[in-house]
């Protein structure tokens, strides 16, 4: 792009008509304008005639809502989420976003995925369910036939929460309380939490009160199958969940592990999948944590290989969770890491890595490493804009990052999400998917709130329904499906989508 | 870079010893980490020896810092700047950066250079000083032999602030309050200024508070030359000053107009060049309003061209300020930004564009636009990051931003500054300065306060001396000095800047 309005009409004027350089000028700057929309995610796809009328209605209310935000004050992205998610609820946008067949949800957590409200009215008031309350005012659940010993956990004295219940003058108030004890919301985030790590102190306390109650047999089965159709109602078509497989216990106090809850999560698919007609079911990543020692991995990665020979269809790969800015780094556990290909194992990473704001640490270098452990997938990689050369690499390895724009908020990386880097990645066509991590925790569900912060926050005024096309096509081609997995999906979705350009059409 | 480890490892297995993939996989990371570190900004330059200690010393006390605000939790760059200074002055990093020889300040406004304390002891303390309090319960200035009457203003009535003073039981606090009137600083920002529009309204009213001093012939020559004392005190060598050139008073009410001006900073400039050995002046950039109607700017840019002409020296070129996001768009403006090049005249633009949030709106076509235009420099281009084509174009036509990330942050662009999208740049090598647009509106001083910010926050742990040493070669290499002059600013920093590195060492 050599050529300038100046020189251009330097050039005209000298060239005798002064008048004549309207036209090469917008020439020129359509061109540039042009070049910047097909580079953008998504802008190579060409919509059909239907695709166009869609994008004109949402597009039209996608302005409307954004000249008024601008009038008003109030963005929804510019908001912190406890502050949005009202706003969002009554975008006409965000309507549409709903109703969109969004392919895979490809960054999920396993005890982060039904809404919190299900947990409080369904689980606490199964029989046996104890309570007990932490000196810092937190609880704890178990479920028990006789009244566990104090020493078992950082809390006081179990309570059997029916006799408690009994007690008290307003049941709804204490319930609201238990929904309070299991999301991160409050009404003032900025002095609840002042900073990263007591947000994640926070949340990762929120695992501590929830694990008392899905790690309940019963409770278990039927979270993950609650949390199936949640995703089902937002019009997700399949889910790769990433599980820790942690201990999963009975009234009697015996205890199932890693290949039981695997098989549990293999029939509620299957059983789901029966019941719910265009679902295409879901894959386990199984999760080690990275404040473990290395030898911890070692076996955890041992597990893994012996889970991916049990359940080939339905075991995914491998990752690692917990705060990375705080946890041990992908090099430190190379050893771990290395087992599978020394042994000559296929295993598949999908590593979170770059989910961090500081740069240059040890950790910022996990999302190099995790390319160089041929990780097929980048969870948030946050960092990644701030690596060129990194970015490059995972380019050409066509290795595309989850982006999770809520929980990246909530979770104190960044706050107005116009600035969240994956816009600059949106804008270079970098590959992409749109997750939502934790959404119970944060108060959302499903993923039509982050695909609502992603279309408007991070995109801006210009993407248009060929970045929602090509999020939602990502996320089957990104998944772990088998090639011809893949195929049927896309074909599966594909009907949905028409389903769902009709519908558009219809309503309005 | 195809080659991963888990290949690696592989393909070691299988050819016999699984101990030896240790060193081509440290080999292989330790390439990218060497690219990242070649395609960083300064990542070229080579240090000489002398360098490499100080950098040595400079990196130690970085690290330190760092290290201990991870685990304070209290990260200047990560604060407002308002609660981050008293962290900043007590750094020893900024220690080292304020001694640096910082080369050219290339952003920076008019009425927003000198500390505002000097103002209000020095301007408010001189005869003829009338004050008078809005509704709102701000002041205004003006300086006048008699009462000015109510109807010049938006304020009640003038009253001689020496007969006012007298009356006051504590001036201190008074003078403090008039401190608070001329500067954006608060306790709690985000309390005060709830939205970019409510910190701009504010911004735009200091303006008029300052201006009835500022605009008093005497104190316009004075405070320009207590200007450049700060500046050059901060160790910055060169100025290029954005300049509206607007009406300056004389007690009896005679008025002076841009040619005025531009002689008074010229003479200004010299004589302080003549003073200040090292320093070596300065140019003004003259500036419309982007609120304008395009008839006036028309004129604005005929006046330029006519500056250029008479002060050849002292006029650097022309550009629009002006809160971006409200304002008229640089292709609204095309008639009269094309007049100079119609008439074959070559006048230099150094546009403001990009400073915002907002994408894909036309405002956020500004940056391209200013491009078109041929802009020299890029004033903040904070959107730039999220536009590949414009940014490629840019880099191509070898234009800088010039970056001020104090403004940016209290300005509410971002509040977390490691998220400023020029940390984007900065990584890939981008040209770039550091500047700080309205040091004393945002209670800040010279440039240095900005370069920590870069350093620390945008930069990361891994920026050294030689992102430091390209920023301040990049400001001469960047500036409208000519050919000739940058030579020799080039030579002039260079003995500043080994005079610098010795005194780093001879210190520590």
């Amino acid at each position: 792009m050599d050529i300038c309005w100046k020189l251009l009409a330097t050039t005209f004027f000298l060239s005798v008509l002064s008048v004549a350089y309207s036209i090469p000028l917008r020439t020129d700057r359509n061109d540039v304008l042009k070049k910047e929309d097909t580079t953008y995610l998504g802008g190579n796809l060409i919509l059909r005639e239907k695709e166009e009328m869609v994008n004109k209605v949402l597009m039209d209310l996608k302005h409307k809502e954004i000249s008024s935000a601008r009038t008003s004050g109030r963005f929804a992205p510019m908001e912190h989420f406890f502050r949005a998610k009202p706003l969002i609820d009554q975008s006409k946008v965000f309507d549409i976003l709903r109703k969109m067949p969004k392919g895979a949800a490809l960054h999920l957590h396993d005890y982060a995925i039904v809404s919190v409200e299900w947990l409080v009215k369904n689980a606490t008031y199964l029989p046996y369910c104890y309570i007990c309350f932490t000196p810092t005012n937190r609880v704890r659940f178990h479920f028990a036939k006789t009244q566990p010993a104090p020493q078992d956990s950082d809390c006081f004295e179990w309570i059997l929460l029916d006799t408690f219940r009994k007690q008290l003058s307003d049941v709804t108030e204490f319930d609201n309380s238990l929904i309070r004890n299991l999301t991160l919301f409050t009404e003032n985030p900025e002095v609840a939490y002042p900073s990263q790590k007591a947000v994640w102190e926070r949340f990762e306390d929120i695992f501590s009160v929830s694990s008392g109650l899905i790690s309940y047999a019963p409770v278990f089965k039927a979270y993950f199958y609650e949390g199936l159709k949640e995703l089902y109602e937002d019009n997700v078509q399949y889910l790769e969940l990433r599980a820790m497989l942690p201990e999963v216990y009975e009234l009697d106090g015996t205890t199932h592990h890693e290949e039981w809850l695997m098989a549990v999560y293999q029939d509620v698919l299957q059983q789901f999948v029966a019941g719910h007609p265009g679902f295409l079911g879901g894959k386990i990543i199984f999760t080690g944590h990275r404040f473990s020692d290395v030898y911890i991995i070692k076996e955890t990665v041992n597990m893994a290989m012996n889970l991916s020979r049990k359940f080939p269809d339905t075991f995914a790969g491998f990752d690692l969770v917990g705060n990375e800015d705080m946890g041990g780094t992908l090099l430190e556990y190379k050893d771990a890491l290395l087992i599978p290909s020394e042994i000559g194992f296929n295993l598949t990473y999908f590593f979170h890595a770059g989910e961090t704001d500081w740069q240059g640490t040890p950790i910022d270098e996990n999302m190099m490493d995790a390319l160089l452990f041929n990780t097929s997938r980048l969870g948030h990689a946050y960092a990644l804009a701030r690596h060129p050369v990194v970015k490059e690499m995972s380019r050409k390895m066509d290795v595309p990052v989850e982006v999770c724009p809520i929980s990246n908020q909530v979770l104190m990386l960044v706050s107005n999400l116009q600035n969240h880097p994956a816009a600059t990645l949106m804008a270079e066509g970098y590959p992409m998917v749109i997750s939502s991590d934790d959404p119970s925790i944060f108060g959302a569900k499903g993923i039509s709130y982050d695909f609502y912060e992603a279309f408007m926050g991070l995109g801006g005024m210009r993407a248009d329904l060929k970045l929602l096309k090509q999020l939602c096509m990502n996320s089957i081609r990104y998944s772990a499906l088998s090639q011809e997995e893949k195929e049927k999906a896309m074909d599966s979705w594909q009907e949905k989508w028409d389903e769902f350009l009709s519908e558009v059409l219809n309503i309005l």
